[in-house]
C-alpha cells in the first residue's frame, strides 16, 4: 500500500514546478512505460495492479517494481482510466547544445509552443522521421507535462527535447534558419538543403516579431483551400516528411 | 438574463444525444462564430458578453443576437475560459453521398476515429488543402462535438462531414480505395491517380479488420525513425498533402 507522502509526491509530479524540484517525471501505460524502461532514461520505481502483473516481463531487473491496489493506482494517475501501469522517471540532462550537433541536420525549433498536445505529437511524428533531437525556446510547456509524454507515445523516451534561449540559438547557428510561416517560397522544391533549423510558431501567434528578421527563408505549406492556417504538428510533419521525400 | 431552460438547453448540447435531439450545436469564440455565420449554416442565435459586442459588428441582421452577462456565458460554456462569444448553430442536413461526389476527388475515409481534436485537425487540415467533404464511419465521434468544433477552427463551417456506413461505402465506391498503413506502397511516387477513397483507421486500432479485404492498395508513409506509428490526424495531412504535391 502506498503511503500519503508517497501519493502527496508522485501526483505533485504533474506540476512543472514539483517535477524541476524532484527531478522527477511520470509515465503511464504499459507500452510507454516499456519504452522508457529499455532506453537510456533512469525509471526509479514502477507501480502495477495485479491485472498488468503478467505484462511487465520484459523489464529490467535493476528497476523497484512494486504491485499496488487499483485504487492506489488511481491516486497517483493522472487520467480518468489509469492503465495499470505508472512509473517515475529520472528528468534526464541533456547535453547542451553544439555546433557538430546542429550541421548536417535539420532540427525543429519551437517558438513557445503551449499545447501538449501539439507538443507530443510533434515529439512522435519528429522521431518517426528519423530526429534525434528538437529545441523548444523556454516559454514552451514542458515536454515532461504528462499530456506531453503519453502524446508522444513513447517516442519522448528516445528523442531528446532541449529547451534554450532560441534568439540566441538562431542568432549563432552555423546552419539556415527556415521559417513555417503563411507566406513564404513554397515548401516542395525549396531546395532547402541538408542542414538547418526550421522554426515553428505558436499555436495563436505565430513567430514571435522579435524573431522573424533572423529568419533566412520564409517556407510555405502551399494553400489549396480557404482554411487560414494549419495546426502547428501538422505543419512540423509536413517540413520532417519534405525533408525526407526531397534527399 | 438568460432563463434556466435556456441554459439547459444550452448546455445541453455538449452531449449528442441532446444535439440530434434539438438538431443544434455551440459553436464558441468570435472567429469561429463569425465563420458559421457567414457561411450556409443556419445560425439561431448568437450570445455575447459586452466587452465582445465591438467585435461583433460583421454579424449578418438576420441573426438574433443577445448581450448576456459574463457570468450566464459562463454558465453556457464549454471552456474554462469562455471567449466572450458563443452560438446556437443548427445541424446542417447533407445530400447524400453520390457516385459523381466521389468521382475525380479523394476523400479521407475515418474508420471509427474517437479522438475529437484529432478530427477537429483533419477537417481544419483537409481544407487547406482543398477538401470539401469527409467521410466518418458510423462509430467516430460526432463532428459538433464542442471539441470537434473548436479544434476545426473555423474550417467545419465549410467542409462536410458525412456520416456513412463505410463498409457499404467502400464496396460500391466507383473510385479506388487506398489504405493509410503501417506497411505498403510508400506513399511518395505510388501513383495515387486523379480520385480515390483514402481509408484511415482508428487511434488505437487501426483500420478494422473487416475492411482490410476490400483495400485496393495498402499506402504507407516512409518510416526513417522507430517511432511505432504516426498520429492519425498526421497521417492525414501528409496524404492531403502529398495528393497536392503530386498532382
Amino acid at each position: 500500500m502506498l503511503s500519503k507522502p508517497q501519493i502527496r509526491t508522485i501526483t505533485s509530479l504533474q506540476h512543472k514546478k514539483f517535477r524541476r524540484e524532484h527531478g522527477l517525471f511520470v509515465v503511464e501505460g504499459l507500452k510507454s512505460v516499456m519504452e522508457f524502461a529499455q532506453s537510456d532514461h533512469h525509471v526509479n520505481h514502477i507501480f502495477y495492479t495485479s491485472q498488468a502483473a503478467t505484462k511487465l516481463l520484459k523489464i529490467p531487473r535493476n528497476i523497484k517494481c512494486e504491485e499496488v491496489s487499483e485504487d492506489d493506482l488511481r491516486r497517483i494517475s493522472s487520467h480518468k482510466t489509469p492503465q495499470g501501469v505508472l512509473a517515475v522517471v529520472q528528468i534526464p540532462a541533456h547535453p547542451p547544445l553544439t555546433e557538430t550537433m546542429l550541421r548536417g541536420h535539420f532540427h525543429l525549433v519551437l517558438d513557445d509552443i503551449q499545447d501538449p498536445g501539439n507538443l507530443g505529437t510533434i515529439i512522435r511524428t519528429a522521431e518517426w522521421f528519423g530526429h534525434q533531437r528538437i529545441i523548444c525556446s523556454l516559454g514552451s510547456v514542458d515536454a515532461y507535462n504528462p499530456k506531453v509524454v503519453q502524446a508522444s507515445m513513447g517516442s519522448l523516451a528516445r528523442v531528446q527535447v532541449h529547451y534554450t534561449d532560441i534568439a540566441e540559438l538562431i542568432r549563432k547557428a552555423p546552419v539556415p534558419v527556415f521559417g513555417a510561416m503563411l507566406h513564404g517560397s513554397p515548401l516542395y522544391g525549396a531546395g532547402l538543403g541538408n542542414e538547418g533549423l526550421i522554426l515553428l510558431g505558436n499555436e495563436g501567434n505565430g513567430i514571435s516579431p522579435s524573431l522573424l528578421p533572423l529568419i533566412q527563408k520564409p517556407i510555405t505549406v502551399p494553400r489549396v483551400g480557404p482554411a487560414e492556417s494549419l495546426n502547428v504538428a501538422i505543419s512540423a510533419a509536413l517540413f520532417c516528411a519534405e525533408l525526407v521525400r526531397s534527399k
